[in-house]
């Protein structure tokens, strides 16, 4: 059903769902150039999200996605996040910040009925989903709409885990891949495979369509996911600096260094693996990051930091969430962007 | 010079040095077939690695490399040893061993002067290091050897270490490589690089010849290096089945398996962190990697349960050795596996 929407409508493009650094003129842009645009919701009020996907459909009849994280809330752990607090309390001081024990940030919200309300009223044609599957009620529900549903797999065993589960389409993340990683039946980086390895390993234990998501930032390396048994590929760091992203000046500051910084992986931001450039706080803590609260409570902790240091253009509080191929990036409109990716076809 | 000698020679591809799994016979064979052959030095005494030299030198005129560890000896500690062992204890006895507190294995030694001198009597064209690089003095030997110096980054901090101490050829091991990965400056995962990724932030900063390493199992992989900046490529999973190989029976027989065997990084065999198809003793000690001893002491322990096991035909307690590209593995000819390569060029 997934590779018919595709044949059917020539996409061969997703574009990845980057929560902070985009909205509906991004997925629109993408939309219009022939791919699939994509809307991430995870950091969207339910009256935002409605709007946005209002957006995108008065201006575009092609298909989208609506992407949402489906992780499970944690539960609150004060001491732990007291002890984050003070390590972070040192770098108040020299921002001029005061100390507030208690940290606001955005929310991170997994899939609840009411953003399946939201999607009745004006329905995406795919929903994708990181950090695993919701509820088997609320799939049930995508299905009845006719909903294509895409989750995220970083290994061989979570595919084959959403394939049983009847997902139409399996998200293939590798390692290169920028910000979080869906992983969610491990959680440790040493069965963490490449985009090409992943790729191939899964069209060999099962007929789900595979999308290859990770280094896909040329024509070269769509060739190559192409090769290795993927229908299609996924996009984001290729668009992290095109016109129609929202990145940030100070993100896209960073991206725009010469020489390219690093990437790494990384919890001290949210509590979950993610991957982007190499900042002063992941310098500092690199051997602290146990110390980060679990996914999502830890964002809120780095937000005012994050808010002074931005203010005044350092981005060294900042998520600069990034793939591993930082040559990837351009400052180039989206629709560019998909045409040099369409080369590699 | 290096890029001179590849050019001068038309080596394009390096095959990997695997220890344990191959000896002269696979070095010959590549060398014949227009590669680079490689000796894997580390678990040979002098006399063993002096007859392999004199046994590929008496057959072929090509260039060869010698590959060493240069891993700085760890203390021994009991204490950590003895928790290793009693972990163990019940797989003795599952197995019907007696259980001794003092385990034995294959040593791994770290590149010395008793190892230059062999050198020294019939010297290679090429020396590749894992872990780093050792003293100045011996790489100054080398030099006046006229040898070429090699050594493994997995990371581009890495490499510009081994640029400023001036190799003349930079071995990028992406995740992707099989074995030990060869990281020395740090030790954790999380900034670890795909291949393709690495090769890209290394040729940014360095001029140094940049030779891929990690996913080289066919012509598209080749491309995809070459096109990222790569001079050459390095193989070695494609050879792993290749009829010069001595790689076990055991050891074949799990790469063939259908369904493929996935790949994991593990420390549990050696000590060190290195990829190989998962196992027995991998799955059910996934949890306690940290018991291992420091490299390579830890390789010793496992010794006796290995061999006790490949007996009966059970890679339970063996290093399968092998890159996530297990569908790369092919029983044909080293010959046969250069020509599939070089159609990438």
């Amino acid at each position: 059903m997934f590779t018919q929407l595709l044949n059917q409508l020539g996409v061969l493009i997703l574009q990845a769902p980057m929560a902070g650094v985009q909205d509906e003129r991004l997925a629109i842009a993408v939309c219009n150039a022939g791919g699939l645009g994509a809307l991430p919701a995870a950091m969207l009020s339910e009256e935002q999200l409605a709007a946005q996907i209002g957006r995108l459909r008065a201006v575009t009849a092609g298909p989208f996605q609506v992407n949402f994280f489906c992780h499970q809330d944690p539960v609150a752990d004060d001491g732990a996040m007291t002890r984050w607090l003070e390590r972070l309390r040192p770098y108040h001081a020299e921002l001029g910040l005061p100390f507030t024990p208690v940290a606001s940030g955005s929310a991170r919200r997994p899939f609840s009925p009411a953003h399946l309300a939201v999607l009745k009223a004006n329905p995406p044609n795919v929903v994708s989903f990181h950090f695993g599957l919701p509820q088997v009620e609320l799939l049930e529900q995508l299905n009845k709409l006719g909903i294509l549903v895409l989750s995220t797999a970083t290994t061989v065993a979570e595919g084959v885990y959403l394939a049983e589960r009847g997902v139409d389409g399996i998200i293939a993340q590798g390692l290169e891949a920028g910000g979080h990683r869906g992983m969610f039946l491990r959680e440790d980086l040493a069965g963490q495979l490449d985009t090409l390895s992943l790729v191939r390993g899964l069209v060999r234990v099962t007929d789900v369509p595979v999308i290859a998501a990770g280094g896909i930032v040329d024509g070269v390396a769509v060739h190559a996911a192409m090769a290795a048994g993927a229908c299609a590929v996924q996009a984001g760091t290729a668009f992290l600096c095109s016109a129609e992203a929202t990145t940030s000046a100070v993100h896209r500051a960073a991206l725009a260094e010469t020489p390219h910084r690093k990437t790494r992986i990384t919890r001290l931001f949210t509590g979950r693996p993610a991957q982007g450039l190499i900042n002063r706080v992941m310098i500092d803590l690199a051997d602290q990051e146990s110390l980060a609260p679990a996914f999502p409570l830890a964002a809120n902790a780095l937000a005012p930091l994050r808010s002074a240091a931005e203010r005044s253009g350092s981005p060294d509080f900042s998520p600069l969430w990034c793939g591993t191929r930082v040559d990837g990036v351009r400052s180039v409109s989206a629709a560019e962007v998909i045409r040099s990716l369409a080369a590699g076809f």
